[in-house]
């Protein structure tokens, strides 16, 4: 496997040391050329990019996807005295699969016993922070956040600021103590705006490999995190093989597996075989689960009055089983007992959005809102028990109608992070759904979301091949990047600066390698014709850049 | 060449004729396919969509670029008694080369004699509306922003409306005499949000044939207006073809032409010399002018200053020309003769911004802003001549400084209407500005601005294909129809909620001839396998929609 695309082998990863604790945060340092101004050479020095590619962007590095990469959390977590590793996986599922002679060739050769919290002990990034404990991950993620802006005097967070923020619900470490492979990054709105991919295969298509493959292709794009919605066979297996390569948090939704398990039919699920589901999955290393406990019984006549209903699978699946076996949601009558599974392993809740609208019709209805007043009910529950917690979003919404999303979820969710897909703002684009969705997400970015899920050019159409994973992964980069800027991030602006600099005195590699995708930049580029201080879409006559600069020199001149 | 692309077969070509005058407002009717509920068959009826691909999108038609499209509006000019036509150009340049022996195979064979207002007469749209005239124009763009609903009862804009908005100056119908091949269309912010299309060779690439078939392709995709970019050679041929097969307004730069006719050398630019290219192009048939009178000497420190300079071309060249001539913009000088001349042919001017911003860094800036006061100055003075007017916008704007610029705009100019380039909100994706800028557009369109200039993936980068046309029409349209729903303009939210209802029916060709861009849809869906009422996405089991379909119908057996 090729460690990254081309156009990242022109930066490097540096390592910036912590000062409360023995860790080094990775990022990527991009050397720019110099400016030539009268003959003289003008140095633009180096620029530090967030990044999220692990080994998988470190030209330096080797990693094998047979042996999973580096586990960087785990000399960490061996200092801890409130956890224990256990002597065998807790689920009969997971136990089960491991002795299966069926998969023996899918399997994951490498298996690490799991980790747990020690009797009465509360071990979540939540439960440290408002104990007043700055954790590694906290720090980790300061300086990540700042790009290594903190060594140079100039302190815009602080290890102390991201305690405060996790103690108070603002903002989500996912870490599950399983998946000591990711990187500690950080959900809130007061951060850099962050991006979710989606992989997975279903009933009908793709195979391990390549979903490893896109997991890891996403990551190096730019993905903050990973959710793994696989819903064909071997979920057990090739979820393995993700975490043990993912050097980002991987979400799941665990119901998707459980139905599985009983073979699609809805009305079999039971909470018993969920249970087991999430204790499988928390011994695996999924770090945060969405679940879909706020679709009360009582809200499901709202969506049967809808134009398009219920669209969120998870959602669709808890309605028929609430309907089935006329009771309601299990999700929400065992949530206590799911807070206290979760809280064993640091594993975020996600609370889903069962009832989000699927059409610019259906935006903003009492369906919606119904079941966002829940997830606030449900939040307070998961913060009793220290598990971290994060609100998912629509869907589908006309612009006009955010802003009530984002004011809505942050007073009824007493403002935990938002977490949204897209939203689209128009239904009538299929095939380009990745830019009708970018649009609301870089608007509900602005407003205060604190992380956007991705979507692909093929959403409503059919699974995203890798080229679509790359579409979906830049609109959202650039929808993030876009709402970073508008909220006055302190370290967003440099990079925007230092690429138009680069743009205006010709120096295209440097803006090449800048720009979210060198590789595309590049190609383009290189399909005209052009010269060294001009490209094929004014030519040298026209190019304003170059007049530009001349004028520039002449006024100068006059002046001295 | 093809009339049409494939997935607009799916839908005819209507007329709806008009009341007032003898005319017939082409649109696109999709017939939609019946619900099929408990084995009953439900009509869904039909829907008439926006057309902008006038004989190209009709598949009954046939038309031959040799010989120009239909001249629709001839028959309303031979009514007037305000017009005269001319027994020759006037351009001395339009007449050497119309005897220029080396570019007779270039020519396009079909020649007519130029109209022209009769002396003393005020023939604009302006003109007319200020007197109280409702002319074929205005009540042909009423009925199409209606999309035909006025004939069910249910008027939406009244010609009236039309008339108000365009005396008032809040609206503009681009409608030069000497292009009647142009179906009538609208720019204003209580109108349908517009999108213009860029085409036109430059030095370095491109020839006559491919941009015909681009400016066709714009189209038929979605463009409202077009504009021609063509700094190369053999400007004037290149026009005259793209004119004479063009259904919709075209726009220009004629100082990119002026350029040329001095080989390149700015100093060398003159008021006479650009005054014939005026009357070469108001002759020809090109219906507004981007004219760059507000950059004014004094601003252009302020533009040296910058870390991006001058990024438009046409700002650059009249830059240039101040500093080597030490004089003050003679685009501004001659401001009132340049009226004079546009307003005898109805060509309206559209204010450049030769100060837009290039950069996130430079954004609403001293130089940006001085020199929009100045355009503001300028739309009174053509007003004052019955000259419809636009004032373009930037450029390179973070969300949030966009609403700045929107609310700066109509009160210094006097609410005449917006035309923005974008705005691009990051600086960082070469090689997707289409997604920076869409992200901007949408968010300007719902603010007021009532035409967004396209933006390909290939801007900063190279000149885009035809493919790159297609990525850059269709990011536009979304921009604007988002923007129309945001606005809530009443005939915007008919098409989401018929698309979105043939999604939950599964109706899936009815979804797809409802698209935006209706062969990507099928191509995308057609690359998965699939199922009559599920794709490759979640497959059978997890498909919310056929899941939700089934709930529903549950919930209405128990009703009864």
């Amino acid at each position: 496997m090729q460690n990254c695309p081309s156009g990242l082998n022109a930066s490097q990863k540096i390592h910036i040391k912590g000062r409360l604790h023995d860790l080094e945060v990775a990022m990527r340092e991009v050397k720019l050329t110099d400016s030539v101004i009268d003959g003289v050479n003008h140095s633009n020095g180096t620029i530090n990019l967030y990044d999220t590619g692990g080994i998988w962007s470190d030209a330096a590095a080797k990693a094998d996807i047979r042996k999973g990469i580096p586990r960087l959390r785990t000399k960490w977590l061996e200092k801890r005295d409130d956890i224990v590793r256990l002597e065998a996986f807790t689920s009969e599922y997971a136990r089960s699969r491991m002795k299966d002679k069926t998969t023996e060739n899918l399997r994951f050769a490498h298996h690490y016993l799991p980790y747990k919290a020690k009797k009465g002990k509360a071990i979540t990034q939540m439960a440290l922070a408002r104990q007043g404990i700055i954790t590694p991950e906290m720090e980790y993620v300061a300086i990540r956040e700042n790009m290594g802006h903190c060594d140079n005097g100039k302190t815009y967070i602080t290890p102390e600021f991201v305690r405060r923020e996790v103690a108070e619900g603002r903002a989500v470490i996912p870490s599950n103590i399983n998946h000591p492979e990711a990187e500690p990054m950080i959900i809130g709105s007061k951060f850099l705006v962050k991006i979710n991919t989606n992989i997975g295969n279903s009933a009908l298509g793709s195979d391990i490999e390549k979903e490893v493959e896109k997991s890891i292709y996403s990551s190096l794009l730019g993905g903050d995190t990973l959710m793994d919605l696989s819903t064909g066979k071997h979920i057990h297996e090739t979820r393995e093989w993700i975490i043990r390569n993912c050097p980002v948090p991987m979400g799941s939704v665990p119901i998707y597996q459980a139905l599985e398990k009983v073979d699609g039919v809805v009305e079999a699920l039971t909470w018993e075989l969920y249970r087991d589901t999430l204790i499988e999955q928390c011994e695996q290393g999924v770090d945060y689960f969405t679940i879909h406990a706020g679709l009360l019984k009582k809200l499901i006549p709202f969506a049967t009055e809808r134009l398009t209903g219920i669209v969120s699978r998870g959602g669709s699946i808890m309605a028929k089983w609430m309907q089935a076996n006329n009771a309601e949601n299990f999700l929400y009558t065992h949530f206590e007992d799911i807070c206290e599974i979760l809280s064993q392993y640091d594993v975020a809740v996600s609370l889903g959005d069962g009832l989000r609208p699927g059409s610019i019709h259906d935006a903003n209805d009492k369906a919606q809102f119904g079941e966002l007043a829940t997830l606030g009910d449900l939040t307070k529950i998961a913060w009793a028990n220290n598990v971290q917690t994060l609100i998912e979003g629509p869907g589908h919404i006309p612009m006009n109608k955010i802003k009530e999303n984002m004011d809505k979820q942050q007073s009824l969710c007493h403002s935990a992070p938002f977490y949204t897909l897209g939203p689209l703002t128009t239904d009538i684009a299929p095939g380009y759904d990745h830019i009708t969705s970018a649009i609301g997400a870089a608007l509900i970015g602005w407003y205060g979301t604190a992380m956007l899920c991705y979507v692909t050019p093929k959403e409503h159409l059919g699974l995203p091949t890798k080229e679509d994973v790359r579409e979906g992964v830049i609109a959202y980069k650039i929808a993030a990047h876009a709402a970073d800027l508008a909220k006055g991030h302190p370290s967003a602006v440099e990079r925007d600066d230092a690429l138009s600099k680069a743009r205006f005195d010709f120096r295209w590699n440097d803006q090449f390698n800048l720009a979210l995708d060198p590789d595309r930049a590049r190609e383009y580029f290189g399909e005209s014709s052009h010269g060294s201080d001009f490209c094929t879409m004014c030519g040298p006559n026209f190019c304003a850049m170059r007049i530009s600069r001349e004028i520039s020199q002449s006024e100068h001149n006059k002046q001295q």
